[in-house]
């Protein structure tokens, strides 16, 4: 079988260690054929990928035994290390030998590594970190999760085509609905940013082919109100934590409940199966992370408690990315709408990577 | 019984209508031996009381007929209906008849009565809403959720103190532990505002009496981080109305599941007493609502769904809250730490009132 697609990894960050990694790296290479670069500590990878059967020849490995994965200042340590193997999978993907980088763990390092090595397309101003929202139903993608924690509206309006991009073409959302989040539905609610891109997004200046839908609020995010929500890193990062909050504080108060009386035991042990069911339905590893969109190639980060499910997931949707030419289509769809950034004339296209925030 | 406290209550903005209002403030008149200016509909006002008994002589209906409630942009409506019932109530406060304000429905209405005619204390630069996150266990008082959409650092350490000061007198937590809302945990992580907001309430700046834990992230609000949690308005909203449609979601698709086959109808069937249990004491109603705090006098504000117990419970906190000085005591905690703003000479206190944002 050719591989068509090959996807670099950092078989670091991963709480379960490298070992876990790799099992999701053959996992992906058997289900799709997808090749893949591994980096981190040749040893362990070499020995969890040893009686694997057909698919390990789609899995190399490439011994980058530094990991900058719990170091307390990840972006740092990327800068500064450059043999760590996350670095050294995003310059796999930079040179060409891969078409897309997943990695784990430290979105702050992700990020670095991706604006370092792989650099941000032609036009886009600041990359952001996408992520699905498993709620009931049809996943929500939301961005941005935390890559920038102040945009302007001009970051808002591109954050919008390359959501709605990426949720046509990988996540297969036909004409998705695209909304800014926002402290209320009217077009005059949001920060000036808010309003600002909600002005450029509707009305006479509404891009052709984007499905604007206008603001939500924080109920509207999780009712399925829209397909793509847009806002900035600061609050989609406070929104994703809150989520996983409100949805575990309430699951244990509702086992602790289900403890509370022989009567409540019985109806607890009863409902079980038809609840675990629910869990793997919100699961987050089956949507394979969040999405580094915005670099010249596609980047996913993986959560640093997913397991090989998860990591072969991630691994998938790099190679469904790749397949459908997300990147390209998401530059497409942006100077159609007249939404790139034009370089002035003999200046690069990009700002200075020092004025780029990156978070850790 | 001589009635110490008076509150005015506006009967306009409930979804139930105003005699769901008199009978809240009956019950609330019953229960402590508040006395309530009633502003409303004098006719539908007085057949609801009819009959009540001995506490009614506490409830007293001013005939206010003209309701802004429905108004698509009620601080506009605020500032143009003079007879209005809530700003009639509003008034009675300003003129020293009535200690707080109570009103119902849209928070646009009541910050706009509460600005423009109780009015901003003397130096305090922006009024907040703030509102008890029914959190199992202890509830969270989370602020701003929705008056200023932007801030400066100067208002976030405004919110700390005003937070930490109600919270001590009106929720009785002892040496409540107040946060910012952050995109991280560390002092670096945040929007330029929450990053020199940290700056001044810890270190060598820290402020004596106010007990700052720090940043807590969307986790951290609904796990008892922290009593009092502090942010933006904008961000405040979006998490608030996520936290109920996140609440909201997951109950509905657990009660789906409990439908989804005939063992977990029975498991369903069992487990409800114990999760109609967990669901009272995740209601909103027994805080009374949100708390519009920086002003001259107290305000609370009702959910529009609120029953009287709601009404009764928010004219109680009222109640309290004079009882205990609250606004006095949140005065004298920012003077201690140096956080009023303090006027130039020979000009008021006040911003002009066109300069503050008013939300709808």
């Amino acid at each position: 079988m050719a591989a068509e697609v090959t996807v670099a990894v950092d078989a670091h960050g991963a709480d379960l260690g490298p070992g876990e990694v790799a099992a999701g790296a053959l996992l992906a290479a058997q289900r799709t054929g997808v090749r893949v670069l591994l980096f981190g500590p040749a040893g362990a990878l070499t020995g969890s990928l040893v009686g694997a059967g057909g698919a390990s020849g789609l899995v190399e490995i490439r011994d980058a035994p530094v990991s900058v994965a719990k170091e307390a200042d990840p972006a740092r340590a990327v800068r500064n290390a450059r043999d760590a193997s996350i670095v050294q999978a995003a310059q796999a993907v930079a040179a060409g030998e891969a078409d897309a980088l997943v990695c784990g763990g430290s979105t702050g390092a992700a990020l670095a590594a991706g604006l370092f090595h792989i650099k941000r397309a032609r036009g886009i101003v600041r990359p952001a970190l996408a992520l699905p929202i498993p709620v009931p139903g049809s996943p929500v993608l939301l961005l941005d999760v935390g890559a920038n924690a102040e945009v302007r509206a001009e970051h808002l309006v591109q954050f919008a085509h390359m959501g709605a991009a990426f949720a046509a073409s990988v996540l297969r959302i036909a004409d998705p609905r695209v909304a800014l989040l926002s402290n209320g539905e009217e077009a005059t609610r949001g920060t000036t940013a808010v309003i600002e891109a909600h002005e450029r997004l509707s009305g006479a200046l509404a891009p052709r082919g984007l499905n604007f839908v206008g603001n939500v609020e924080g109920t509207g995010l999780v009712e399925g109100a829209a397909d793509v929500v847009v806002c900035d890193g600061f609050t989609g990062n406070v929104a994703l934590k809150l989520m996983e909050g409100v949805s575990g504080t309430l699951m244990r108060a509702i086992r602790e409940r289900a403890r509370s009386s022989r009567r409540a035991t019985v109806g607890g042990a009863l409902l079980r199966p038809a609840l675990r069911q629910l869990r793997d339905e919100l699961d987050p590893e089956g949507h394979g992370g969040a999405y580094l969109l915005g670099l010249r190639r596609l980047g996913i980060v993986c959560h640093g408690r997913f397991t090989r499910l998860g990591y072969a997931s991630a691994i998938e949707v790099a190679r469904q990315g790749v397949r459908e030419q997300a990147v390209d289509r998401t530059l497409q769809a942006l100077a159609a709408a007249g939404a790139l950034r034009r370089p002035p004339a003999g200046v690069a296209a990009s700002e200075p990577a020092a004025s780029v925030p990156v978070q850790g």
